[in-house]
């Protein structure tokens, strides 16, 4: 058994999410920095790691690697059991799944860097256009998912009962991601609630981008 | 007990995911179209079920009702496990939801209508632009993929093993995509010798775009 190492950037809200996870966990690894900007993840040794050349990919003790965040979160979950980061139930997972889905699948994707790059570069977009492109998808998914938080017995302390999910990680971790393009919250108080009570947690704290090695 | 609904349209792809999946494990279901084109997802009786305005969603016969077609995938198969769609070691299952999210997360999201539409509005983006922009980000997957795919033994007639899985789905529903973009398979032999395996199989072959009652 060797030690795992989590390929990852300080400012990659997908790898914020898995440092987080393992925190959360007490799973010791070794962080090594991709710098996204300067182009590192598509470096010859990195792309050998891992072809698709993002972040975060995650090397197991076994030598087992796993790219894309919310399969690493749940090949963690499953590898390491305690505490647990979804639900007992069929019922509680869907919830919890669909809660992190909306923000991985319909946040992310659209906002990441290699997004606004194309935006720039294709079409000519500038700083202003560019934020409000990121704005736009943020608001257009957390209307919603503030309502159905809101409104929903199942919502407590956190984004599904009293115990952190991969929801809210994937929550805290676009909050974070927000704030360099000054995104209102305060149409989402639940929301803003969670992200207050996750970022009162020493080990997601931890994860934050400014707390990491390669911070600027 | 009452019937188990899709709200769905039979262009989505992420809709596709899902209709194969009901086959595969014989669900029946009613099928509810939204025309996303003309906005049917934006009628205030589907935003009842739906606050994020988006199809698929699934009513389950106990009135549960999931969004994302990946949570959706996972309830399914939580709740009905025969045939699987996930395997059962969770290093398997890491690279099954890997693959399926490197489709899911990184080419669906930012290749969808509203995301087209939205370089249209904005950018003043022409077909040929959109056109461009789509197979951008199909091939910055595909290609790694299709590497990850073919040099690992863990794939077989299928993207792993000899059994569909949630990864199939994503890659038969996106090539379907595909084929509005003209997007060249040929350097993806791997990809695409797995798609046409799945689409022998009638209970996918059944879930495509053209088999739907709204197809046009």
């Amino acid at each position: 058994m060797s030690k795992i190492i989590l390929h990852n950037y300080f400012r990659s809200s997908t790898s914020f999410r898995v440092r987080a996870a393992l925190n959360l966990k007490g799973i010791e690894y070794d962080y090594v920095a991709h710098h996204l900007r300067l182009g590192g993840h598509r470096e010859p040794g990195f792309l050998n790691v891992n072809p698709q050349g993002l972040v975060p990919s995650l090397v197991w003790s076994d030598g087992t690697v796993v790219h894309q965040s919310l399969a690493i979160l749940e090949f963690i979950d499953d590898v390491v059991p305690d505490p647990p980061l979804l639900p007992g139930d069929a019922h509680g997972r869907a919830r919890v799944r669909m809660l992190a889905q909306m923000i991985a699948c319909d946040i992310h994707p659209v906002n990441n860097l290699r997004i606004l790059n194309g935006l720039r570069s294709r079409f000519g977009a500038d700083d202003d256009a560019v934020a409000d492109w990121f704005r736009h998808w943020v608001e257009e998914t957390f209307a919603p998912m503030e309502t159905m938080l809101a409104d929903d017995a199942a919502t407590g302390e956190f984004c599904h009962g009293d115990t952190v999910t991969i929801a809210d990680l994937c929550l805290v971790a676009q909050i974070a991601n927000n704030a360099r393009f000054d995104v209102d919250m305060r149409p989402y108080p639940t929301l803003g609630r969670i992200h207050e009570r996750c970022m009162a947690i020493p080990q997601i704290a931890a994860a934050a981008p400014a707390n990491q090695p390669d911070a600027e």
